[in-house]
This record gives C-alpha cells, structure tokens and sequence, in this order.
C-alpha cells in the first residue's frame, strides 16, 4: 500500500452512523509540529468520498486549520447538508480529545461535490514554459522533514533560498510534483499537493520564518476521467502570493498535467510571525 | 438606515443560545431567483460579527450556496468551533422550512477570525491603472434587477457584453465599486462587492447563459482601521476567470481601495449551463 493511501486510511466508526471515521495521524506525512496540511485536507475530502450517500465528484473544498493533529487517532465526520438534482453541499470536522477527555475541534472543512457533464470549455491559464522534470534540480528544504521526502519536487523556478539575506525579489514558484514513489493521480492526490509549496514569505523576504496554512481552497476544474490519464505522470504547480500584511498572506496556486490542462486552482491564507 | 443595513439586520432568536438568529430575504437586493448571493454571505459574516463570543477581526469567509433563498424569513446559526489565543473558527448555517416544515440547509459557510498585529507588509498586486471613476461609463446590465441598483458599477474595462456574437476575447473586467447611496466602507460590504461581478462567461463567450456561484471564498488584507480609511471612496474591483469545463469556472477578485491597497482578494467557483 502506498504510503498516501496509508496515511488517508479511515475506518467507519459505528454503522448506525454513517460519515463517522476514525484514522490516524502519519508518521510518513509528519511535518513539524503535526501532519502535513495537505494529507490533513486530502483526509477531509476522504471522508466525503467513502460516505454512502455521496452524489458527484468533489469540485470545491475548503479547509481551515484550527489546531495541530498530535500523533495517534483522530475521529473525522462527514456530514452531506444538502443533496441537490446534481450538487451535494458537506461539512467535515476532525477532533481528537483534549486533556479533560472531550472532543476538540482540529480542523473544518466545506465541500461540493457535483456531476459534470460536457459543455464548451476553455483553459485561459496555459502551462507556463519550463524545463523536463528531468532537466530540474530537487528543491533543496533545508531540513530532512518526513513529508517533503513523500514528493518528488523539482524546480522550474523558485527554489526555496539559500543565501537567507532578506533580500528576497518575488514569490513565484514553478515545481514539477509527483509522488514519492509516484502513484496514479485522483482527488485526493491532488488536494494535498495543492497545499504542497512552502510558504511564500519565505521566498518573498529570503527569510525562514514561522508560517502556517490558516485555511485553503481547493477548486478542481477535472474529473476522474482526466485525471485517470495523467496516471503517475508530473503536475506543473505555480504558487504565488498576491498581498503579505499584518500577520497573514495569501497564496495562489494552479496545478497543470504534464499535457497542459489546468486540473486545480487554489487559494491559501498563511499565518507569519516575524 | 442603509438599504445594505435593513438588507443584513439579524435578530437574535432565543437568549439561550448565541448566534441564532431571525433575519429576512432583502427585496432591495433582489437578483433573479433569490437575493443577491453578496448579501447572503455577508449575512453569514454578520452572524458572526454579532456573536457575543466573536475574538478579532474577519480573516477569512468561504460562504457555499445549496440553494435559492425564498422571500421572507430565514434562520441563521453561527457556531465557535474553536477558539485560540488569535484565531476563532466558526460555522455558520442558513435554513428555511420546507414544505414539510422542516429546517432546509440553503446556505453553508465556514469564517476565520483574528487578531491582526503590525508586521512587515508587501502588496504585491498592484493596482491596475484605470481611468477615473467619473470618466467611467455606468455598467451596462441588460435587465433592471434590484440589486445591480443597489451599486454605482462604473467601468474601467471590460464591461457586459451588448454584441452577444459568441465572440468573446476574455474574461478580464476592471469596474469602479460603490454602494448606491454610498456607505463607509467595512468587512460586510467588502464581502458583498466581492460577489458583485457578473459571471465571467458572459464576457467569455459574449453570450448570456444561466450562472450562479456554487462556493466563494474571501481573505480579508486590511484591518477596521484600514477600512475606516477607505470611508465612501470607490473601490477598484477586478474579475477574471482561469478556467471553464464541464459546467463550471472559477472567478479570481481583487478589491483595492482608492488609495491602492489590496483590501480583498476572492475566488469563487461557478456554475453555467448552456
């Protein structure tokens, strides 16, 4: 079993209640302070898609970070609030209990999950031009964490910095992305790399300093069937911040298959301190 | 009082339970099947700003819409799912009876609020060069729907399409943003006029098929204190979408103020049919 689908394994707690999990955090996945966000979000999107009553394929989610996961279970909910002709509007919460034995929320989520159906469409956000993966050194994370060993990243532009001199231009980041060893692409895949990109300001500001994903969005623009053709091959991703101001900023990234369609945008807000 | 203001009054339902509450679907902001969704997610916002439990300021809003708001009244419940030293996370929900009397999800949200501090800042979008608002045209909307009066849209670039060629080149709008009276500005109007551009196929494609947002998330940049600044001044709002397939697109938005600040940045995804 991959290491992706170990880390997102979750058992129904109790038949009588459908959309109750239990799962456990991932050591393969551990970042500094808890899990990576992004194994955290795809796990939210998890529970959506083992729930029985599950309409469509996810299209949007939103996830808000309220507490680092500590190691061992958590208990995930996902709870469908309406169910339309061809849209079905979640909520998911993951708890793991305090020291006084009640249940404290981790993270929430939103989630909608839809039917597509062929239509016009356009791509107006084309590939940026890059380098083959093979032709791109690994990015160079400056500590051996667990979860940036699970990735093959390779940089098209917008290595993390080395010479920490404030002197930082811009935020644009170009990685190619895939599993670390690759696994075939699907949603799940796809939301955990799109929280995969460190945080901007470190880039912006040629600084390490502390950053934590507030909350992100995911939209996924493909469905199953798409994404069944990029198969293990590389995503191009783009990440980008627009705004750095009192504590928080934001990030924008946009995840490409190696042939040129857009499958996700997404949206972060990031906490700093300096 | 403000169109906006009677448009977003809430009262509390029962004593006993905080962030519940009674408020009523705005006539003033009547769109075509419901009201205008801006003020259905500032509404979401309000809940929150009126719960007695609130810690800081609006951070981040994601407002899910299941389905069309009815004339009359509606229940809204804001909920802390956690609260930290700086951040609070909250749930809220919008329900109307449905023929059998039952509490019907219309609308779902999830909010991040926090305490904002001065740290170093960088806006990284600046604003787009645009004429004078004075020296722009009024939008252009073909049907006289309540709410497009309830704003002064002046157009920088990028107006509703009157050739409906199917000749559409992009999807990129400039427009000059006030209320109509105007209103000082703060995180309930930002929310509302970040919902407040025409869907981008119509642009597109130069063709006018139904749309309506499905999930709209919202960042907030700027602080009360920032806002207070801007007072009754125009923003300068853009819209531009990064993709369209299968029956959805997404709306990237960036408000700044007069002055230049980036207040806002919003995404949403949509829907279409054609």
């Amino acid at each position: 079993m991959h290491a992706f689908d170990e880390a997102l394994r979750l058992e129904p707690l109790d038949a009588a209640r459908p959309g109750v999990f239990r799962g456990s955090s991932s050591p393969a996945y551990w970042n500094m302070v808890g899990p990576f966000g992004g194994t955290t979000a795809a796990t939210a999107l998890q529970a959506v898609l083992l729930h029985p009553a599950l309409l469509g394929e996810p299209l949007s989610l939103t996830v808000n970070f309220a507490a680092a996961v500590a190691p061992g279970d958590f208990q995930l909910t996902a709870r469908p609030l309406r169910t339309n002709r061809s849209t079905q509007h979640w909520f998911i919460e993951m708890t793991q209990p305090d020291a006084q034995g009640a249940q404290s929320v981790l993270m929430s989520a939103t989630a909608v999950t839809a039917v597509r159906r062929p239509t016009w469409g356009q791509n107006d956000s084309p590939m940026p031009a890059a380098p083959l993966p093979q032709d791109c050194s690994p990015a160079a994370y400056p500590d051996k964490l667990a979860w940036t060993q699970r990735y093959e990243m390779r940089v098209a532009r917008g290595d993390l910095p080395r010479l920490l001199d404030g002197g930082g231009k811009d935020s644009l980041s170009q990685f190619w992305l895939r599993d670390n060893p690759p696994r075939p692409l699907d949603f799940l895949a796809l939301t955990a790399m799109a929280d995969a990109f460190y945080p901007r300001i470190w880039l912006r500001r040629a600084k390490l300093v502390p950053a934590g994903t507030v909350s992100v969005t995911v939209y996924f623009h493909a469905g199953a069937a798409e994404l069944a053709r990029t198969d293990q091959g590389y995503l191009l991703g783009q990440a980008q911040a627009q705004n750095f101001q009192q504590g928080f900023f934001d990030q924008a990234v946009q995840l490409w298959s190696e042939a040129g369609e857009l499958l996700v945008t997404s949206h972060q807000i990031v906490y700093f301190k300096e």
